[in-house]
């Protein structure tokens, strides 16, 4: 069978991704939804506060009353009610009257806007001098500034972060319609692999690759799923690629680096019902010996068998399909640091290059963008590439992130600034 | 009671980190590893890979039967023996021979080197054309070229990548002593919170901080432990304050925003058990009214309880705190991305701003650092201030990140290159 047959830029593989469904929703405690993609438009029920609150602690006026007021001419305010937190005012607040308010209190009817503490002065228990003027709603968050009944607050497809999730809960969604977790499938092949359980003898390894893969599949916020080593032998594998699509929503299987295997890899996948072969090749290094297969509607994934390889095609092309499943509605920003080179790197034409590099701290001696070293300022970094061949897991153990060299550059010089892909 | 007698700056409160002492260690699976921090140095058992390996298919030969091979005048050897993934090969490999080999597979005796396939071409059954030398080691991993045995390969304090978790499992640490997951006890505090499966009547809202402050425990892959919504009375906070000391490693009181429960806090805290408070106030905006205290050996802080400053405080100062507990030997890297700011921001001197920002693609043809648009290259992002009140929840939800002013800053230029801190 002629290997890599069907050779795809990593351009060209991204694009597969449209062809893949979301997974179902389900519905789950606003407690547990960080993290997870909404399934559904939030709209809100109703005015959010809902009521014209204190934003600081001080006196509830009419501003009109303050207007013109100042440390040497302040305005006298006759103090009214007693406004407890929590409570609705049992009183009307007229011009030329004040009642004292804590930050969240419920301002009175006719008051609209607050005087902070620190601009006033009791003069006694029935009155109270402003020495600075406020305007309408200062200091106050109206009833509907935050968000207003029927409007939508988030969109179907959102990421849940911390505030997403407690502005649900501040509406009153105590449950919300997510999407489920992915369930992603991880097999290793290879007559050389072995449990980790398991002491080597020289020829074989322990399987690492189970364990790499699952941890970026957490990292993402979905389930990995271990189905264990399978030696190299086709109806084995079919078997456990039958087991994990029939259990998973997309499926990894990493060869076991062996000829034979890759071979194995398109032939058990060209063997299952309803599956076609999509990508067998990718112009990307390290990572070429990628294989993607459509199974009914999910993903299935061979990838090299060497350690470094099966990380970075996980990182970089596997995640965004990963996350297309999750129900992403366009591709997610990956987080890069820009850096500056320390040393010349070579890349090939016509292949997209992923090269490991340490990050560190650029000195300030050398840092023409420092401009003040007391002060927060722009972020400075030295990406370092990392020697060694490519094989060797301690290259990823020391690496920071990925440095990514296009199709069209035959290399990069030193001091060029580029952006690093966070490992 | 004096309120922010005790008025710090971030870099005072931050310092004070230094007195609080990790979790305790326990042992777990190596595939519950990510996200853990290890808490042992951890030291190879054996040489890895722990034989001479191959990195590429092809044959094993001896580098110096191929030099001077080129197209136009061949390397010819002699083919010898077969060589079974993960077994030892049964013979040794003379000068002048070559055996066919996958990567993976183990070099036969006598073997230093792999000559790639697509540089050679088999004659007969019995020999095989080489067109292109190799040096010693080309092509191969050697026994313990990724790490020698007694190296120390990951050290106390680490942070588990899934590289970490796949280099442990490759080593045989089927199990790795991590610290514990730290436990952070929530408290809300406030006569007008109400849960959130409760209908608000004006003046009442619903428990917003228990979810926020908890996803953002989650994202640090801590674990949150909800004590529910405590009214403002001093009894009632200390018993529920006593309560999460005792089950958790860390605690956060979110105050119900009055001045009455601001008091209460620190009143409690103070009349706890070998209990000192330690800050009263932090020239943050926002996050003013924070309070922390020492509780025998665990971090307790009043956080203010707006929903945005609650959020921005546990973001920028508490989360270091957690990572101390969490067994970390050094400050965590921020993420922070590099940005332009699309108009002036104003900041208040003597005091730390953190403004909320929207982060947006650069349009290229404004762009001076792109140089071609086919390739990648440095970050292009616009940093827009996300104006609205700083009470009001909508403004974390249209935020992508938070930007930094110094105390000694007045405030920032449009156009100024600044760097943010994602949310």
């Amino acid at each position: 069978m002629n290997h890599f047959f069907n050779v795809k830029t990593l351009e060209e593989v991204s694009s597969l991704v449209e062809i893949f469904p979301a997974v179902d929703r389900e519905i789950i405690d606003v407690a547990d939804a960080c993290s997870r993609i909404l399934a559904a438009d939030l709209t809100a029920g109703r005015d959010m506060p809902g009521f014209r609150r204190a934003t600081m602690d001080g006196y509830a006026v009419h501003a009109a009353s303050t207007y013109g007021a100042s440390e040497s001419s302040p305005a006298w305010l006759e103090l009214v009610g007693s406004i407890r937190m929590g409570q609705v005012p049992d009183f009307e607040l007229a011009p030329g009257q004040a009642a004292p308010i804590s930050t969240g209190g419920m301002l009175p009817k006719g008051a609209d806007s607050v005087v902070m503490v620190e601009h006033t002065e009791a003069v006694d228990e029935g009155s109270v001098e402003i020495y600075k003027s406020v305007a309408p709603l200062q200091h106050v968050i109206d009833a509907s500034e935050d968000f207003a009944r029927d409007q939508t607050v988030l969109a179907d497809g959102t990421f849940i972060r911390p505030q997403e999730a407690g502005l649900a809960a501040g509406l009153g969604f105590s449950k919300l319609e997510v999407y489920q977790v992915p369930r992603v499938g991880i097999i290793s092949t290879g007559d050389e692999i072995i449990p980790i359980t398991q002491e080597p003898v020289p020829g074989k390894i322990r399987d690492i690759n189970s364990y790499t893969l699952a941890g970026f599949i957490e990292e993402a916020h979905a389930l990995p799923v271990r189905y264990g080593i399978i030696k190299d032998n086709p109806a084995a594998l079919k078997k456990a690629c039958e087991r994990a699509l029939g259990e998973c929503d997309m499926v990894l299987i990493s060869g076991g680096s062996s000829v034979g295997t890759r071979d194995y890899t398109v032939e058990v996948l060209s063997s299952l019902a309803d599956t076609q072969v999509l990508v067998h090749g990718m112009s990307v290094s390290p990572g070429k010996p990628t294989i993607l297969a459509k199974s009914a509607n999910k993903p299935v994934w061979g990838l090299p068998g060497q350690v470094v390889s099966a990380m970075v095609v996980v990182k970089i092309i596997v995640i965004p399909f990963l996350q297309r499943l999750q129900g992403y509605k366009e591709p997610v920003r990956q987080i890069r640091i820009p850096a500056k080179l320390t040393r010349n790197v070579a890349s090939a034409q016509g292949r997209r290059d992923f090269v490991r590099v340490m990050l560190e701290k650029w000195p300030l001696e050398n840092s023409p963008l420092e401009k003040n070293p007391l002060e927060p300022g722009p972020c400075r970094m030295l990406a370092r590439p990392v020697l060694g061949k490519s094989g060797l897991i301690r290259t990823m153990i020391y690496a920071d992130g990925l440095l990514e060299i296009g199709e069209h550059v035959e290399g990069l010089e030193k001091d060029t600034l580029v952006d690093i892909i966070l490992l």
